[in-house]
């Protein structure tokens, strides 16, 4: 059996997660990062993964760019729980003939993204195979006042989003399709960011939360798959600029697709309870309901979510 | 320049690595894990890296001791710190096609091995690539007069290691020869395990530690950089069992090299004061010197070390 035939990398590893025993264990495998509950404090723990030639190519992205990357993305996973980052470890797979000056590069780029969150490299591993992979590990910090778990939406919440979305998948098709111009779409592929930041001053108002990797409609569902609920999405609600909607026509695409479906936007997605609706900045794009599934709300017709979000394993 | 111009991949890991700025980082890169002091402890954090086809082949590896063997040479490190693992995070690459049940036994090895240290997978990321890539970052924990650096060796230790070595080679080589029988020499190769266990009686007696991954030749010199010695090893004094000899005879090798060169057999390699020798166990092969280099004493002639231990970029 292959994995589309289980249904994709999301039905993989629900299918390897397993209940952990340890008390101690706060988050394990399914939520953006692991919590731990370590002496008198939290302890978060991520780990990313970027393949070259499947998540990003040296073709476009400088190794600065690529290596900035694989710690924003990082940084926005324990982000997504409320924590803030502390160290990391990078482990790098070089195939043989690849360039010392490129390495060095990609570390000059976590180093630079590092800088930002006053973070450094602790450790790592280098070793040899045929595709340069990069791996990040992360641990951060929380109070226990402040975790986000993707399982914490109640019916009623409205869902906010804390940005435009669909800019980086736009960025990559108009990589992947030779297009000239767009320099500041194809900027949010190259270089995302981490969001924590816009989101902390109301960190308190916040029930659940998700960072968006893989599309809108995707981080909702799982929110709703572990919370118990169900949702509907505001399609006409969601921010998306311009020029994205510019980059997807001439991509031939459709700019709400790339919002919901796309992905590595960054942004963090999260739920707010009523009577704090006044308290929270972002885009209102939804609400979670009672009744189980994803709908989304497009001109005034609702239309369920079908599709999944980028999936290496169902394309 | 290739990595091979510039000295391979441990000169490329001195090249990488920067003086850490926080105070709390005890040990960054250049240790068998990095040591944070973190409120009233010390953590070690550790990420080791398998590629197929490169450090292990589904050929003669099950999927069950692939996992494994990701766990323990992880512990390993943890352990050659003198921590404890506490809990550990799993990256895998996955090739398209590869089968669920596959995936599945590689978990399956991974909880087996972590049930005996009490340890549990509390996160980690799964993506595609074209090559299968096992990934670990272990977390550990120790009290402050357990830690064990490379960097403690004083002129005047004896060098010990915990138990035999090129064993693993040896199983390797047979594989990799086609050569039939030798079944615990190959089960070496199959089923490392961690040695913490062997030295922990008597741990506050040791200097320095590492853990033997490239060969005690290696280990040795990487001792005597990071504490400003040097080092002479007696060759007659190393532990081979007959089996390894026998194994790398049929290969057509010399089980010394093997032991000096070979790498994989996760014994521990310690040094240990002259008025703390009787409260030690091991096999003492060799001793710190204040003059810089490390010879091998062989038949009564002392040799250099010249060779590198394993280094895929330098082969």
């Amino acid at each position: 059996m292959d994995i589309s035939q289980i249904g994709g990398e999301f039905a993989l590893i629900k299918r390897l997660a397993k209940k952990p025993v340890d008390k101690n264990i706060i988050k394990g495998i399914g939520d953006d990062a692991a919590v731990i509950k370590f002496k008198s404090t939290y302890l978060a723990f991520t780990t990313d993964t970027m393949v070259e030639g499947d998540h990003f190519s040296l073709d476009y992205f400088t190794p600065q760019q690529a290596g900035k990357k694989a710690v924003e993305i990082n940084v926005s996973d324990i982000g997504a729980m409320g924590a803030k980052p502390l160290y990391f470890l990078v482990s790098l797979v070089l195939p043989e003939k690849i360039e010392v000056e490129i390495i060095e590069n990609i570390y000059k780029g976590m180093r630079d993204a590092g800088k930002k969150y006053n973070i450094e490299i602790i450790g790592g591993d280098i070793t040899h195979g045929r595709q340069l992979v990069i791996d990040i590990c992360m641990i951060g910090e929380a109070k226990k006042e402040n975790l986000k778990f993707r399982s914490s939406a109640k019916p009623g919440d409205s869902i906010f989003v804390s940005g435009d979305l669909g800019s980086s998948i736009a960025g990559l098709n108009l990589f992947l399709k030779n297009i000239e111009g767009f320099k500041e779409v194809k900027k949010k592929h190259l270089e995302p960011e981490a969001k924590f930041y816009k989101i902390e001053p109301f960190l308190k108002y916040i029930n659940a939360m998700i960072d968006v990797s893989d599309g809108l409609a995707s981080e909702v569902k799982r929110i709703c798959e572990q919370s118990g609920t169900g949702a509907v999405i505001y399609a006409d609600s969601i921010p998306i600029k311009p020029e994205t909607k510019k980059a997807a026509e001439v991509c031939g695409n459709d700019a709400l697709d790339y919002a919901l479906y796309g992905g590595e936007d960054f942004e963090l997605v999260y739920t707010v309870s009523k009577e704090n609706l006044g308290k929270v900045k972002g885009y209102r794009v939804g609400e979670i309901t009672h009744k189980k599934g994803v709908g989304i709300i497009k001109d005034g017709k609702e239309e369920p979510v079908l599709k999944h979000g980028y999936d290496h394993f169902l394309k």
